[in-house]
């Protein structure tokens, strides 16, 4: 009965007027945020100035140890991902680049604060002093947190008001902070670049929001919604930035030593398999043999996300070229087939095509680890690296490879439940009508909800003057020129 | 007297042939510094190959505990954020991006050399053999002393010729090593981000030339001063990586362990912050609460430069996220009020409104650092930590942080003050007509002093041909076509 | 006899469909990495999850001592420089930004792969077991040996099909494999940046196959062949990022400790003192004094690739210096006249101008490097430090540094020697006309191997209206309106 009257409202004129709403949830936010952040979070031992006392009592030698050294390099190219790597990708559009770029920008400043506190209150809360206390390892995390909201405004990108996308960031960024630790708590499953946690979660996260939110006549946006020359190669430095720091991604979080090493040389090779397959169905799928830009900016990142889980695993340099090799097809292959299928078929809109690049690559990223980890032996991998690796501590000291494959495949299956039920709830809180959202005459166009500057015509003078001369009998063609 | 005489000459029409004051510079230049890093320069122990004897000489036990692994990461994103973020931001005017991104390119270039000699002589100088010993802290230090000019550079972008932007670098630098000098040494402040020394100083140096060199008739530019499409979103590049780097940036001289560590933290937060505060006031500004790309290209920056001076210090996260909360919002405030009172009112002509982003956050950067550090307290510090986080040390030993708050605010006022004064007088040589500076109807055009290609009119052959063909019908036309 | 076959095979008109070829290539050759990978790679000691055995067996403390920590930040510098530095640079043709970028992409995941096992072959292989052990330093080396490749495309830039480049990259890899074994096992020169090894060999490499690919209409193409503004601005962040990382180039494989730190200074100021030279030059060669990008992207590394060879030695920040001085001058000229004079005079067609930025500043920093290393005294390096840093231990522990330096001399002329004779012999392979290679008429031209989006027409729904309307009456205008 509600989603009804809810209908009823979206029939209404679209009024995209945000001055109030978006201003209003920024402010709330951020003072809530600084509340929060009074009451819960604090500096951790390695972050703290009381880490010269903490060094002694430790015996630490020396403050190379300091886990600051350890990841910050791999945490500033995930912050170049998250920030320049998602956000120049959605600026492929032609007249919605503002949006794909500082979009993102706010999504990830509003997400990271709230994945400080909703992954602080799972993972580091102190349940002695009732604090959060944070270093490096906490802000990739953040970051990763991020990256799964980032990815379904991929399936939204033009079509949804600011407003709602802080919406999509604070639900998608709570969901997270639940399903993760589901997964990597309860479920103890491995998943150092996030196949599961990040990928498939939001991945199916945006797919599900897109379809609640199907538009019948996003066509009369038909005109805004390819690329243009320059446009494409904003977007290929996104491509490349999320590609060349891939191995980055995967590492950042992994064991000190062979963990980070080997993650880093699995994605590395994985990622330059990818390309080459991307590359050949590209190809292929044209007449002529044509490439086409929409393939090599995504599938070409296909074999990263796939590694993701099992980055750290002895998956071996050639399995991972293998992991790579499938994915670049899969992915490549989605876009010239099963995209066009899902809007036909399934009325499912894919701005950025996350079903090819992060769901379903994601998804087969977690059940490859489900596969790698049951294969696992104590000849390849060492006693010790056999414990370190699978985790298999503590009170999970007792569970096999065998068994830890199986809790990785049931663990993508709750990040693709978490990311599908999630998201068509959030998607009906987004149908109702306050939030600002564009009409379909009036999708992935910056129009709406930024200042852009008039172009070009004003460059010469003495053009502008000509313009003006021959105003009267030149109409039309001003009116063309201003193209 | 010698003022009225300059300001005749400047009455002259402006000739802005470059083809020997710019060539001679340039060498004249290089060869000074090919001198004089030849009787002074040298490799300092971590970086000379006597390292291996020093290493036993002091014990170290592992070449993981030279400099360079401490620092290096941390210095390549600061000379990210010189030479593409502040080139970058500053591509935004639609006809000079070359002049910003290159004459950016060269003022670091020339500027680094000249840093490493001042800032060496200072800082680096050992008495006994009168040789300058550098190593990754001198390259870092000497980026940032660049930063102070480019800051410069942002208020005079368009105005100037590239003769005059090294005349402004070579007594940026100098200044900047001298105010540096009193600020870190004899007042014993503590600025590891900068927020005096680089930001306040830059910003009011720049704000002070540009007043001086106030022009009359600039408005006979405006159809330039705008931007384009594409433009901005070439300034969201280096916005974005000034953003994601601004951790290392405030990060990369603190102290090792826990001081760089919190420092990338404070800074993190602070930034997040500042974005959401920032698109608040930009889209409260708007009549239907449309975002501006001028704001979110700057002021999202804000609390980056706010955090500078007291980035190492326990300010504790919420602290950070305030910080960066008013500063995101006195700065988009000042693009939205201020920069354009000041032009009106004080004749002050500020292209990238520096005042907002860098001269304003900084000074306040100052005086909160001074407010944090006379809060400082022994329990929350722990003694070793309020001795090394505060340096009171040697014959500083007994000062208290109360004193030292003091003196932060006391090295805020020295570095405006440097700035201005400074400013001011490099302003009056400026004004000497032979550096070869465009006119007011000729500013922020890349046409004065680059080759600019022909644009587009040539893509398609057969376009060519039907332009030659209807060249006489269409005279008029064809004009059009060519902007 | 077979050539004359060939010539006549080649007037054939062009046929550039590769709908078999580049995707059949493509496919083939990375099945064949796959199973080349799974016969040969395997993780090294410090990647594979053994190492916590390994460390206690090798007596290593902390897991800092891990080669990732050392290596890996310079890797990414490294990484982003083959893929955005390199990529982007390509992109400042008007109409070729995508294969600029797009088979920058393409060469280089494509030879990693092939680097990883010709590079192991030779330098990694265990002769017990059969297998090559990877670890951080063989990815760099990877991405080191792509290089060489994209340093050669540069030349070919535009004239080439992608299967053509699958090819010259095929055998540019194996080229620099045997090319980099002789110089850098056999002769045993140290060339840390790889101004022989990579420069040298991958600039005369390039040179010789566009010397025999001479296309004597490629004026047909004219009109294509220069960039226009946005396009040089894209351009420009590729010369950044390489100019930035060069000293991570230069450093990456060079030894701990002191040798890396001391590779980074010298890179970063020999490249500072390029910059000041190339922007006197290029104003200088202008009538008015005006700047021509093409250098500022150009001539401006120049210092990089000469100091590739002696950067770790103790050549002194001045001897840097006056290297980067150098050949900021002789690039800078080399753009201005010699290009030219070769396409001239030797029908040497050079589209990057990589003869001035790596063919003749490669060779000079051999024989720089020939100079340092025979001026190499034990008073200055230290008896263990001359040891370490010239690399004359085990068998060459009785070489002099005199000898040294004639073997560097040696080695670069080896250099140069397999990129001319390689070159000359993939050169006539290309000829072969069923690489579906371009016309003359169609150079430098995206269309024929991208699907390229229709230009901006689209952009305004109104305006397309109007087109529609007035199509009659305004044919011509409409066909003008498409540029």
């Amino acid at each position: 009965e509600g989603f009804i009257t809810m209908g009823n409202c979206c029939d209404r004129p679209k009024d995209t007027y945000i001055r109030v709403s978006l201003p209003a949830v920024c402010f709330v936010w951020q003072i809530a945020m600084v509340v929060l952040f009074g009451v819960f979070i604090r500096y951790n031992e390695e972050s703290d100035a009381h880490w010269p006392e903490y060094k002694k009592k430790q015996n630490i030698t020396s403050d190379a140890e300091n886990d600051f050294y350890y990841r910050y390099p791999s945490f500033q190219d995930v912050h170049v991902m998250i920030f320049v790597g998602f956000g120049f990708l959605m600026t492929f559009l032609k007249r919605y680049s503002f949006g794909g770029v500082g979009f993102n920008f706010l999504i990830a400043a509003f997400g990271l604060q709230w994945a400080l506190l909703m992954q602080g209150w799972f993972h580091s809360l102190d349940y002695n002093t009732g604090k959060i206390y944070i270093g490096i390892e906490n802000l990739i995390n953040a970051d990763f947190c991020c990256a799964g909201c980032l990815i379904a405004y991929g399936a939204l990108l033009g079509k949804v008001s600011p407003v709602q996308l802080l919406v999509v960031t604070l639900f998608g960024i709570t969901l997270f902070a639940v399903e993760e630790y589901i997964i990597l708590n309860l479920l103890h499953c491995r998943d150092a670049g996030g196949s599961m946690v990040i990928h498939a979660f939001g991945g199916y996260y945006g797919l599900a929001i897109s379809w609640v939110l199907y538009r019948q006549n996003l066509n009369q946006s038909k005109h805004l919604q390819g690329s243009v020359y320059h446009s494409d190669v904003f977007a290929m430095i996104g491509t490349l930035f999320l590609w060349m720091f891939w191995p980055s991604f995967n590492s950042a979080i992994a064991n000190h030593g062979d963990g980070q090493h080997r993650a880093a040389i699995n994605t590395y090779v994985a990622l330059a398999s990818s390309v080459l397959t991307a590359v050949a169905v590209s190809s292929l799928s044209h007449r002529t043999g044509k490439l086409d830009m929409v393939h090599i900016q995504n599938a070409t990142l296909a074999g990263g996300v796939a590694m993701g889980a099992s980055a750290e695993f002895m998956i071996t340099p050639y399995g991972a070229l293998i992991v790579g090799f499938c994915c670049g097809i899969i992915s490549t292959f989605g876009f010239v087939v099963v995209t066009p299928f899902l809007e036909r078929k399934l009325k499912l809109q894919d701005t950025c095509g996350i079903h090819n690049l992060h769901a379903v690559p994601g998804m087969l990223g977690g059940f490859i680890s489900a596969i790698v980890a049951a294969a696992a032996t104590e000849s390849v991998y060492s006693k010790e690296g056999l414990v370190s690796t699978l985790g298999l501590e503590g009170k999970f000291a007792n569970r096999s490879p065998g068994t830890q494959g199986g809790y990785q495949a049931a663990g993508t299956c709750v990040a693709i439940a978490f990311g599908l039920v999630g998201g068509a709830i959030v998607g009906f809180i987004l149908k109702i009508p306050i939030w600002g959202d564009p009409a379909d005459d009036n999708c992935f166009d910056d129009e709406v909800y930024w200042e852009v500057p008039e172009d070009e015509e004003t460059i010469h003078p003495v053009l502008e003057y000509n313009n003006h001369m021959t105003h009267k009998q030149t109409e039309s063609n001003f009116t063309l020129e201003q193209s």
